[in-house]
């Protein structure tokens, strides 16, 4: 089969082996498959990211030596089942599924990640094998591209759940890229407003407001923080007054901040503009050192949530947002490349006035 | 009065004017008063200190050109009240205060902490002035050092209290100093079993089982995450079972862990031992910059909830638990000096075998 194939630190248009449904496994056309910021990571820095993500717990275990074919944003359509499935999902069934692969070996199960792995090819190839207890299929006829989405915006909708929020909480989105388009998505469901986010790229700025976001700004002009700050203040608040000190008088609204960048720096940025006792979920994927000064979380009393992937259950709620309309991801997919294209749409996404999303069809 | 002032970088025994109560406070006779960690960073870092906590938002303001009189964590005896009080608490009565001064204009509050501050001087005097509303007196025939604890006592049980935790989860509290006493006192209270500590100081390792911890370890010698690993696994636990992985087969108990220690590097070395889903409670104060890789807090999905201070409620209580005998401060206490001792006991605290807490007693 065809596929864009991450090899010796390059990616390649290639013909590689058609998988082979295992035990449990469907074999599965792909449809349509997101290029993540983490795929273009893990193509800048293979190494760091393999041994970051090892030193940290992770599963990962790429031998960056051999092929390796990315892509774990995916819709796809079941063409073959594999031995010892149920097959209640026909051949031409349009599916999702997280994008893992488990194999079993008696009751003891090894887990691996679609498209970060030397035998499980991901979304980038015209063919993968997905476990069949995991597949579910497209409802009520949402389109394939839309489908797709399922992945990033389950990200954005783990990192709402993660917040326990209500909706006295005023969010303020960072960065408004996939990770903070998902996020914003994730809010508008939860009805939870207004829902102000701030990113430097007009065209950014354009897709936040189309997925639901009430304020948004510009940070080289607005000050996030400062904006934050009188959207949260109640009529007739006073900081020096003596009820407002004893805590008895109005209150700001509580603070979350969403950290949407993932590049060092953002979090002690974060540190700085946070308001006292304000929470801060990480689900920007930084995968270098950073520096902070621990002092500024201590004086706030700052939370800061650390979030990664989602449920099961929170990735089949979203595709059913999806379906149901409760979420329109249409504005986000910015371009459409076939196998050979994907090294050049990986450059392309470097510019946020060009592109959020784009798709590969490995069967164009 | 007799003081250990801060004059110019320096801690000298030195008369200066007696403090005369404002509308609001009452003046008192300070009995003890505990040498703090933050003193000691005071006293060294002053310059950046006052620069780090004017930038995360603090009211600290003092001006380091003119005197200062520190000490924060005291037990004092009512002498005299100033205009507008009630005097309930009558000339002789011992009582404990939380440290700040709150000076009324009209129903404007201006906040100054007791101790850091150039116009409030703090215990390490003979004499301060306390607002009366804020007094709490010594119950049940309290010995007065260990009144003096309170303060101190307080931010463990705040600590504890902003863990959120149940009777499930499991504690590892990293660094045997005060703070981390105080918050084996704060979780032995809470009934939580096993509490697991660590020190490299085995004078701090008998504290800290004196305190209440049930394991006490040596880092150089056991590893704490492995140890908390192995309390944590309920029988028949096997991470690799299809059932576990799946959430539905036996689970890990919660962890917790404290960071008690305060310096630069500690928030990662927890970031690389803590097991996933942790929550890390930073209680230790780093006035530093620090380094730490983000991708650990992602990849276990980490909590760090920062904390400072405490609460009024918190407070008061911290008090009851020491006068009901729930905590038990005695063997924190290893000495007293008079104003003049002050400069050699901050030197001498640098020693974690020989002193936990020093009290000073500006009356002697």
């Amino acid at each position: 089969m065809r596929a864009a194939v991450f090899r010796q630190g390059d990616l390649v248009a290639a013909t590689i082996p058609d998988p082979e449904p295992q035990a449990g496994q469907v074999l599965v056309k792909t449809l349509a498959c997101g290029i993540c910021g983490s795929d273009l990571h893990a193509f800048h820095h293979a190494d760091k990211m393999v041994e970051t993500a090892q030193r940290s717990g992770s599963s990962f275990s790429m031998d960056l030596t051999r092929d390796i074919v990315f892509g774990h944003e995916f819709c796809a359509e079941v063409l073959d089942h594999g031995p010892g499935t149920e097959k209640k999902l026909k051949a031409g069934t349009r599916v999702c599924s997280m994008p893992l692969a488990i194999t079993m070996n008696g009751d003891k199960a090894n887990v691996q990640p679609v498209g970060y792995s030397n035998t499980m090819p991901g979304g980038f190839a015209e063919q993968m094998v997905l476990n069949e207890l995991m597949l579910l299929e497209v409802p009520n006829g949402l389109p394939t591209e839309q489908a797709a989405l399922t992945e990033p915006m389950a990200v954005g909708w783990h990192a709402v759940q993660k917040a326990n929020m209500t909706t006295e909480d005023i969010p303020l989105v960072i960065g408004c890229g996939p990770v903070g388009l998902a996020v914003i998505a994730g809010l508008k469901i939860k009805g939870i407003h207004p829902i102000i986010a701030a990113d430097f790229s007009p065209a950014r700025r354009k897709l936040a407001e189309q997925m639901g976001a009430d304020i948004v700004l510009d940070p080289k002009v607005d000050a996030p923080y400062a904006r934050w700050t009188k959207e949260a203040t109640p009529e007739g608040y006073d900081p020096t007054n003596i009820m407002t000190l004893l805590g008895m008088g109005p209150k700001l609204r509580p603070g979350v901040i969403f950290e949407c960048v993932g590049v060092p720096g953002v979090i002690q940025q974060i540190f700085e503009g946070a308001p006292r006792q304000a929470r801060v979920v990480v689900v920007g994927v930084c995968m270098e050192q950073d520096k902070f000064e621990p002092f500024f979380g201590i004086n706030k009393e700052l939370n800061v949530q650390f979030v990664l992937g989602y449920t099961p259950e929170e990735f089949a709620l979203t595709l059913t947002h999806l379906a149901e309309g409760k979420i329109d991801g249409s504005p986000l997919v910015t371009g459409k490349v076939g196998v050979e294209g994907v090294k050049e749409a990986f450059s392309e996404l470097g510019n946020p006035e060009k592109h959020a999303k784009i798709l590969v069809e490995p069967w164009r």
